[in-house]
């Protein structure tokens, strides 16, 4: 490549302080979805691919069972791309477990080169960023991009044992069971796109592996199809939030961040997106974001989702504020929203994963809860003509 | 970029499953270390930037003092190239914490775009790797990578309080209180070489802020400057070692692993390099590492270093082992083995940070200790002669 060339790529692709726009984009050849009981119980119960009734996945310990979530969506994210394991080149991964032992115990199966990353709740969006400028950047052709959570493993980690029966607060969030995984690489020539030699129930049956006949049951196929055309990496947004059962609060202005960083960096307007998707914000956190992006002038009350907010029904379901953890917008991500930009349903979404960064240590030291918010830039990715 | 052109410059770049060499290779543009006092009294002691010689680094907790490493080192390396803040695009980063707290925390004075990474150990092998695709696939100029580790936050992450006074056995490490923090960017013109237009006194008081005087006196100018060729990302590596006080062991075969896979995926053997610098394999681990390379037909015992070894004086220092943690590998490239790169002593390096993945859950839960290890390729940057 000549110097020239290298010069113009780069300033092709830098946008305003924070954001990148793909000259050549990537593509999200997979999805897949693998979620606990509860979620399924959940208004989106009916989107994923798998639903584990057994909250321990058939292991010993929930932080076993967090990483089976992940070798299952990894792997059923790689069939159903119609790749091979030796086609992906690396795993980027993880989870809110201190030293990301849900992924590293998660994603040895898959034998693959690996890289931790932690965002909080924002993994997902943090990790689909880092994957496409890999294969972007053409140092990939495929990777695989997981994310997970486990309520269980989360409580344990976080809150009290479950065998305590603690009382929840309104504004405290539900950590989700679950696990979304995407297969991040170059467009396939038609013949070879994901699905297209291979009958999918039969990409099914082998995904499933020996759980067949139960997968068979409990699974469906959902073909999700997008564009990366862009990523917004969010800086730390640290509000002196205080209270851990409020993370909405301390993520909402994160997420603002992000999403004005977003609109300026490319200079486009809230019109640009069919839809904003953020994380894990919960009822709370809307309001906030919504009240504070109208103050800034934009009025985003109609496309604006929140992940942790549709994945429950929060009133029969008593969850409260909603949904969080790195499963939240990962499974979200996978099971609804990925079908809907396939579809063309959605033309452009701007899938905004929220963290909030703490941990028991900084928490009872009395740190503040700073919150971080990544963006990924999803399109429908047109029928290709040549 | 014309599809022939990207299919070309992508063949260029993936070398076997798990390499990357670099078509216009980043560079290190400058390199910070901060350690505390024993590791100054350690062999390296005068090799470092910055001494402190307060553990608590006048923060009120463990954790805010490794968070004050990382922002020190990291405004250090930014002033020592020469940039500003606002040339920087992203911070990549890690530490050994649950949820990553002393980077979230040590990062945000920077206020850049932010992007966590978890390795263990390894993690600045992972962070340079990520840090310079972001860079030589055009998506950022310049970004900053730094990793950290303190000795007290990790005895009570992983073992005992400091009060108990625990017996620690020879094969247990001792972790390190250090950071090392580097600038990756494309290289610059001539006349726009890091600390070409400034004084380097005056860029270094500037970096040192309220504690002048101090730095004045403990602070000596390094300039490192390496070219970075290529990587080689680590995958997972499960020996079923089960004994958290002798992780050397459990890392010695990821070290194996990717040392053996870079020489494949390249056509290399170990003559290819004048050292290969593991982490923090400690005696032990350096024991096992060159057995299994000897019988996998490469002598590497004349080449071969390991930052945790060469850190501590074990005799002396009763550091048994060696040194660990994030901050041990991180430092000692930043502060020893650059400089000899720099000044063309060392023509090629391989330099492989080591990690143990484990937490005190996975532990305690008796799972084993799997480790990794990321792989840099660094060589002595010629003149520019154009």
């Amino acid at each position: 490549m000549t110097e020239e060339l290298a010069a113009e790529k780069r300033n092709h692709k830098m946008y305003g302080r924070a954001s990148v726009m793909f000259d050549d984009p990537p593509y999200i050849l997979s999805a897949a979805s693998v979620v606990g009981k509860k979620e399924s119980e959940g208004p989106l119960g009916t989107c994923f691919d798998c639903i584990e009734s057994d909250s321990m996945l058939g292991r010993k310990t929930w932080e076993q069972a967090e990483s089976e979530l992940q070798t299952r969506a990894a792997r059923l994210a790689v069939r159903k791309s119609g790749l091979s394991g030796g086609d992906i080149r690396y795993y980027f991964g993880g989870d809110l477990l201190a030293q990301l032992i849900a992924t590293s115990f998660g994603s040895m199966e898959l034998e693959l080169p690996v890289f931790g990353v932690y965002g909080a709740c924002s993994t997902m969006g943090e990790a689909m960023g880092l994957g496409a400028m890999t294969v972007e950047g053409g140092f990939a052709d495929n990777v695989v991009v997981t994310a997970s959570s486990h309520f269980a493993s989360a409580e344990k980690q976080f809150r009290f044992p479950l065998e305590y029966g603690n009382q929840r607060p309104y504004s405290a969030t539900w950590t989700v069971t679950g696990c979304g995984s995407v297969v991040i690489g170059k467009r396939r020539e038609p013949e070879r796109e994901y699905g297209g030699r291979r009958d999918e129930e039969e990409i099914l049956r082998a995904a499933a592996g020996a759980d067949e006949k139960r997968a068979g049951e409990k699974t469906r196929m959902s073909v999700p199809f997008a564009k990366i055309a862009g990523i917004t990496t969010g800086k730390i947004v640290d509000m002196a939030v205080r209270d851990s059962m409020n993370m909405g609060a301390a993520m909402a202005m994160a997420a603002l961040d992000t999403v004005l960083r977003n609109f300026h960096d490319l200079g486009v307007r809230e019109t640009y997106y069919d839809r904003i998707v953020t994380g894990d914000l919960g009822q709370i956190g809307k309001r906030l974001l919504t009240d504070y992006m109208a103050e800034a002038g934009y009025d985003i009350a109609e496309r604006h989702l929140d992940c942790g907010i549709l994945i429950y029904d929060a009133e029969k379901q008593d969850t409260h504020a909603g949904g969080s953890g790195c499963g939240c917008s990962a499974a979200v991500l996978c099971g609804y929203i990925l079908p809907k930009i396939k579809s063309g349903e959605w033309r452009r979404v701007l899938f905004v994963p929220t963290g909030a960064l703490l941990s028991t240590v900084s928490f009872n030291e009395g740190q503040s809860v700073p919150g971080i918010a990544h963006a990924v830039i999803l399109e429908h990715a047109e029928e290709k003509n040549g």
